[in-house]
């Protein structure tokens, strides 16, 4: 238990930054969380314990194995589904940060027929569009909590290689090779969805998207670009 | 009229917060009020004077009989509309806290067809929709306001067993077992109905909205959902 | 010139409020105007010089008479659009203050055959619905603006006995019968249109509105329900 | 290279000021950018380096020729789509600032058949409504940025002698006779496209615009308008 080393200290500032960041863009509100995979070990992933993701200090910060269990003896209780966490952890390599939220704009992409397309290059991440998790397919009738195991992995199995996920009746998953992409991403893919609607609304359905190969090459391209707005967003929450 | 005691300390504090709170959300404006039942008296409740809630302090206190007649003396006006109040308490001893709100998003939802019901679940305590009060049906023509105890009981009614029921081209009123609880149904009521209206939209009126079992095993499971945002909550109105 | 006396000290106070609040709730931009009929004689109306209303002190204020002359001499500009307050007040004894905004959720209803009704109680003012001036039935092709005696009496006349006038392709006017009574009806009529828009799409333009029964009742009632906002918005513009 | 005079101090802090207003009114966010051309030099323009605008300082400000080369020698980064200010300085003479931005309000008019038109004077601006730039037109599958010349060129061809093109999956580009007239036109271009989505709403597609004479009108008499809110903004964004 005791031998897990201190994260490295620019990601904890970073997740720090990361949990106030995601309440200021309303992607959280006091729910929702946001996790890093340790940069010491890749077995462990580090997060907040229970707590409103705009109170969270490094204090609150608490490591956990790849099947979610704490890794330090405490009083505190954690987020029921730390499991989503944990679960994308162990089958995607690449994924160094997971954000969960309930960003309302999100919300209706996850409970009608629309599909989450990127309207501009902003979100070429959302490429050829997420997929949607419903939780029947695996749990049958639940309280919708991603709270055991098997329903995080049956979430990590729809998520696939793709860097967003949405979940029906719920929220959204997102995930990053840095936290400042998954930040990014989950900030982008709530103001997607509301741009998104107003233009379904405008054109009457027809709406003019990315083409997939133009997503492709901006990604590519922009390698970085998840760590452009973090200055201002720093500053946006008090934090430079 | 001077036997009343004083209630318990926390409770003032919560009812002062869940003032600034629900105006701090939109869910009131300057119109709107928020009661609690006295924890050594069930036949009296506090509320405060004639008041925006932005602006009730300690001070602003009254305490009311069930019939909504004040028991202090005092040369301040109430809330005209204080028997929403004293008449749920009447019928509903579960009841520990009533929020009566005009919040913008859930007025069309009280006077159109369109059914309120739980997009995710974090609203899960909405269940199956709420009911519509029709003032008409008791009152015939009214200047809208339930300023009467008729006028409370017929509203009780209409909620029956319910958290929220919807009052046609007036407003909403919600109940809890705590005022936190009252409050978080007033917060995400609204926030259901906003995104509700853009899933109907966005869907062209074909949603998935949670099935009633599963809004069930959720408010079963999240007794203390409604206590997880407070610290967070208190902060925004820069009481903690 | 010299001879008119100072406005009373309350209402130069409300009046500098009604500007920041008319701008704390953005029914006006930097453009926009509220003016206030004088108290020591019905002929003569005060409003800030040509300046942004959230800028204006009580250095700034200027009386008028009824023609929309300034009765002081001043290097200062005027709003162009000050015949609309002179004509309004020539022909409405009963208004002593008049608002002039380009309020976002307004302007849809002066460019389409919606109809502006009440869909609650708290925009009961709106009664039947307020008419829409075509500026082109009187002057033809213009700059759109009401920069003229005739066009302001024009408009004056499209109002009637109203409280609100819409204006196509510009914005709206309000009156009262009080600087706080414009403000209210200013503030609330944006806040309808943008509920009802949200009804007519959520209803598919099947929308249950106040009775007009209903709302003259809630008028008749609630003669001074403008003046219970006021301390709370006087909070939010930091002059109380 | 180091012949290229200083900005005039009023460019300058107009320069920084528009930065600081269009992130406040969102119509950029980190991304973005505002330029203007040199007063001592018409073949120079000015611009930020790569920075998000709201933390754009006099330190940051670079000069750059017509083929967007900078003028000086730094190791910082520049925007990778200053060709968008480059060839519109070249091809029109009359422009002296412009603004590139991804106002949301805005995306939807880029990728839908529905066109922006001013539904008020307030952005009489947009005249007969702006042209929409497709990149693939020129550039075919590209990652929908402005970074070349030619691109750049192809994007001042569309924009031809308007004020405003929209840009297909991306944003906009505004252009002014001065910093304050471009942030004026980015301003009011985003309002009057929310406005005009929920007026078509409204209207069921029925709205009745601007006549092409009444925008012209207006333009014409309202020259200097994009100066009147400068003083509000500047308070705004605290800089005065």
């Amino acid at each position: 238990m005791l031998t897990v080393p201190p994260l490295a200290p620019g990601l904890t500032t970073d997740l720090i930054a990361g949990n106030k960041i995601l309440y200021h863009f309303d992607i959280v509100d006091a729910f929702g969380h946001i996790s890093v995979r340790h940069d010491a070990d890749p077995n462990v992933y580090v997060m907040a314990r229970h707590l409103a993701p705009g109170l969270v200090t490094a204090d609150d910060l608490v490591p956990f194995d790849l099947d979610s269990n704490p890794l330090i003896e405490t009083s505190h209780r954690f987020y029921s589904e730390r499991y989503i966490h944990g679960e994308i952890y162990k089958v995607r390599p690449d994924v160094q940060s997971v954000v969960h939220c309930h960003a309302p704009p999100l919300i209706p992409f996850g409970i009608t027929k629309a599909k989450l397309l990127p309207v501009y290059h902003m979100s070429a991440f959302l490429g050829t569009g997420p997929n949607v998790f419903e939780i029947r397919e695996t749990g049958g009738m639940t309280n919708m909590l991603v709270r055991t195991a098997p329903l995080g992995a049956a979430l990590a199995k729809v998520l696939g290689a793709d860097t967003t996920v949405l979940m029906r009746g719920h929220g959204a998953t997102m995930v990053g090779s840095s936290i400042r992409e998954a930040v990014y991403r989950a900030v982008y893919a709530a103001q997607n969805a509301a741009i998104e609607l107003q233009a379904l609304q405008l054109g009457n359905g027809e709406v003019t998207f990315l083409d997939p190969q133009e997503a492709e090459l901006y990604d590519r391209y922009s390698g970085e670009v998840a760590h452009r707005p973090w200055n201002m967003w720093l500053r946006e929450v008090g934090l430079a």
